[in-house]
């Protein structure tokens, strides 16, 4: 079972600034510790961040062939990406989409989000366990179907 | 640790109709498998159901003196109960929200919550795993502060 | 063929105040000329009020094992409660929503029904003849489908 | 009593095309149907049925000589019609609104009826018998006012 | 003369939690020094609290027969509760609407009122003492009418 | 100069049907006003009622050739009708609006106006004199172009 | 027969700035002919021109005791003084409100008129004209009443 | 393979107003050059043009016994009928809608279209050449199916 | 103790118009009660009027000086004044607001205060008694915060 | 006459994925025919697809010194970007927008364009007809031009 | 070269009242320093402040005939005054718009601006040199164009 | 103090089309121009331009290590880019953003900014002068600051 997690922009910045809001945890730190959870349920996993939504529109369509499934934090890209939501329908794989802080306690704009329509399912605001409730989520489905 | 699970309207009848919706688990069945979990974990765990909103209401209120946190799922009340979201304001605990299936892909009533903007974490579309994510996400979080 | 009869909130005070917009006919006359009808008709009828939407969401469950169709003014509960919507689709029986008064031509807010939505038939405007009407409505349909 | 039975555009279509939705039942069958109801309940009963929004407007002003009531299915002016509004309100009758399909199901344009607001009662899903019940109430009607 | 004082839900939590918000009294200590008030005024005072919709229904409606006046914090259901709104306008009371903080500086779904439109008047923002502004005002319209 | 009059839908009712409204006058005379307050002027005049949008459609396309101006009472068109609002830009010729009540303390549909928008000048509130208003207001502009 | 003209905020900059929109005519030289058309018809009228609302709200009031009627062009007024409109029911005179320009021609924010629901009747569009038509509207309903 | 092509309100105005911007072209030439392209293409032709909302939904049902596909060019109808709308899901024909002037650019009101929705396709903003691209569009679908 | 009483626009006609809607009691009579009041509570009170915008917003800055608190009554500026908001802001004294109808009664415009938001509290509906029990509200809040 | 032929994201994956909606043909066959086509009409065609919105836009700027016209089905940046539509009115060009399915059969935020405003004309609905249809209406209107 | 500087409402209490959001510099303090910068560009400098929108109205329309240009901070008329908006289209100066604080931080009713769409140009958020910018601004662009 | 000058999409077209709305100087003019200013006021200056949001997003988080504040132009980018105000969040710095034209006298969707409410300062209208005030006041504060 290969499953690719995608971190949308600035998710890069992770631990580096804003440390009040998003912990110092680094988005490295956080890959680890996702391989490592990954390693010891069997699964297999890789990683990509960008700050274009361009290049995660591309990603997504590649994985179409290689992979089983998707984690993504869509960022910014949550609330104005129409084509990342056309990726994900037509890339036809089980896509979670998670986010790190409780997107409803936050601008009324980060309320409307264009990939919950066409996600598996949907968590937010658990820190950077989101993460790891997703994977776990995407993980149990794919045994479950195959 | 104890934690609360509570059972908003018409969650009684999971299982008995709509299978191609809700699946084919009883509600009884999930409280089961959720008090194996919880006691693998060593956690104390109990169950509330009401289609009433203000036994609903009443339950969180009297959870704050016996009890270190809250997975509720809502049922309808999500989009209508002002009073449920006043209620978790008021008993302190931290709530996590749950819903089976993704009510993004749902009517539009149904995308105004009212108890997201108040809970610790919200994750919807995995099925009856919601659930189990859920109770995760709060158990992890309590460890963590404690 | 059995059927049940539902009244929401307020209505167990119909005839006892505002008889100039209700009538003067108290709930219990209603009853009693529905009883007869039914019996004309060979229709078992059974009938319950409540003012609270808890136990119209437990009786609407309930009834699916003892009724074959259900008449309803929701009243107030028309405009506020997703919870008796879904427990109309969770008992899968054909429920004709009845209005004594015009809803149309009262305020902006009782525009808006959550029940219509997932109704067999909408009446209202006849006075009590509604109830008369509904009923008639939903045991023509009931001998046709049989 | 006269009573004018009006049908709105493409209802001379009914029974000719999407028997799925609107039955196999013509237009002209219906009218027997109705005929036949009214003469056992003593009824003259006339009809009319037009594409033009100008023609229904020009009988509703003629019914104002020559009937006690008026049973219209405005078919899709109800949305946009604020001229048969003001025909309604200028000829003075009682007027029942019936639709034979649930409205409340269909897209969001057809939520706004200009007819209700100016209508004695509105019936809506009971499929032709939607007719029948709406005469009925009518009558009802006419006969305890005089 | 004699007057009905009801608390919507959560209120029973006053004083026992978010003391920097709604004070350290708690309803029992309100209800006291009301009564106090009430008898230095020569008014009979009865007191009602419950996070039932429902129950405060009921209990408005039962007032008719034996209370010349409501004051009533209706607390969440301010904000979501046609019933009681209908209830008031039934029972044909007098109602005064009260609210212990300043309901405008809060979030925008507490500014629609469906109680504001059918009470005599309404008071907010000045702590406990809006119970007192309310029932003195009740008390001196009561004496001017009679 | 010639000027045409238009009388939109059911104005042809007027003094026959609710006369506290629309007073007691019907249109008959207002055409025979308005032709001698014409005369008196040396303006040709000619009268135009329809219920039907399409036939307003064309008599205001054939007024091109043969007439100055034309002052018009949409009735319910005025709210309804993109029709007549592009027949009037196509004809070329200066028209004025008139309406019998002031449209702004009626319903809210009819604040909206698809006429006034293309219209020379607007006139609503003075009852039948509104129509002189129009006339006079027009033939002063016609004879100060000319 | 007392009228009083009253012309809003900007309208003394009539005639000197922006011919091309409003005309070349200054507002003395609309006083002028106005006084002259008043003389002729017996009437006495007295003019008022301010930039300040409260201003406008002061000699509405004073008006009650000495007009019979006003014929208001409250300029940017239109669109946000609730004070003018509450002075104009307040003085319980019959007001007609004018308009040089189509303002249905214009911005969207000058759609909305505080004014014309509580006013007898609206006039726009007609350039400087449209004074005297509100005139002439004015003085046949103050003959026709006395 | 037989084709209709219906032109909406005001376009038998085309060629006789408005040059600028519809062209010097009359409906006559245009129904010309599409009846030599037809031949051309092997394809019986015929046209209507209509003022009346109603005539056009007549048009349209008749269609159904003698036609393969419509070519409809709406007018202003395209806006406000829901009736040509049913009429067209009625027929079961393809429906191509073609606009001479590219409706995007014009007022908010004409971005709504009644008809895209039930349209086989749309094409606007080509001038004249509209009408030959959704011929074309039309005669090719027709030919794939078939 | 020093408090200020502000009544704005178009108060300054109470009793003496509509003494239907707003009692036959005058600005000066209320004035002259509350001083009574004033003088048995042993506060100092002094009070201003004005239908100018401009004059209120001075008043309530020159108030900061020589003031502990204001009760204003801002009439129609309620709904439309960001200056009076701003002043009220500067100022820094506690601020109640009343009304002597119950606002949420009348027009939709009149449901939008921005003075609520930056109030101690808000009174309305009890007719001249809003502002003894404004008043009232806002000694008994000095009183406890000196 | 040279001319651009433009694919925004995921049109890559025409005929990989979701055959049932978007057909079995790949973009590259597409391109083979409209080069085929082109050829026999004399016309240079290039084409540019990309998943970056940056560099559509980077594409459009270069195509002024070398194009003399583009056919663009920009996906689903139609919905999301003011960029692309800056980029075609900097450039100059006459733009063709043409999309394969119909857009207005689709989600509500796919009714918005950002392009068609700026567009010489829109095709959509005729599947990869569209791309014919669009390239035939802009060689058309650019013979004609020359 | 003649400029006008214009404060709106309540910037007159600029140094005296919180200090924390709008600095300790007092509005004569700001004017003394602008009028220094102006000299030293050779600028003739004026000042005017004042609570009411009339004064301000008046003020503009006189810069007519002894100003070159002005710079406005409109306070909270920013949001309210359709009638400084017409007195600056007007005067037909170049007006510059600036703000103290950045607006876009704050309250949502102060994010639509009368005056934006009117003026030559905005700046807001740089504290009191939003003057020094805005004068600076001004100058620049009318020595350009002398 | 080292500034960072960032040009979004469509500005390396300056100069090139459009002189009359843009005027002829070109951005590498713009830039020559603010580095010798720059150089006089003792910064140092560099400059980006990019299409591409992600490309600008990656260049404000680098800016973070090697900036003290940032000028920049979103272009389009202004109403749509939520990831661009995340990363002006993230990276810390103080940013002016800055428009060339009037934004608010251009279309609806350009008055929405998702940059002004995270920026220092906004400044627009003064054309390419805008650059130089946005410098300039950026330079004042980042001095006053150190």
């Amino acid at each position: 079972m290969k499953i690719l997690i995608i971190h949308g922009p600035n998710l890069n910045m992770l631990g580096k600034r804003e440390p009040d809001i998003y912990g110092a945890t680094t988005l490295q730190e956080i890959n680890n510790s996702l391989a490592e959870k990954a390693e010891e349920w069997g699964v297999d996993i890789s990683f990509f961040q960008s700050n274009s939504e361009g290049e995660i529109v591309s990603t997504i369509q590649e994985s179409m062939s290689n992979s089983d499934g998707i984690v993504i934090n869509p960022g910014a890209y949550t609330h104005t990406s129409v084509a990342i939501r056309d990726a994900i329908l037509s890339c036809g794989l089980p896509v979670v989409e998670v986010h790190i802080s409780n997107v409803h306690k936050r601008e009324d704009f980060r309320q409307k989000s264009f990939i919950s329509g066409v996600a598996l399912g949907v968590i937010s605001g658990f820190g950077i366990n989101s993460y790891f409730l997703g994977l776990s989520g995407l993980v149990d489905y794919l045994k479950e179907k195959s």
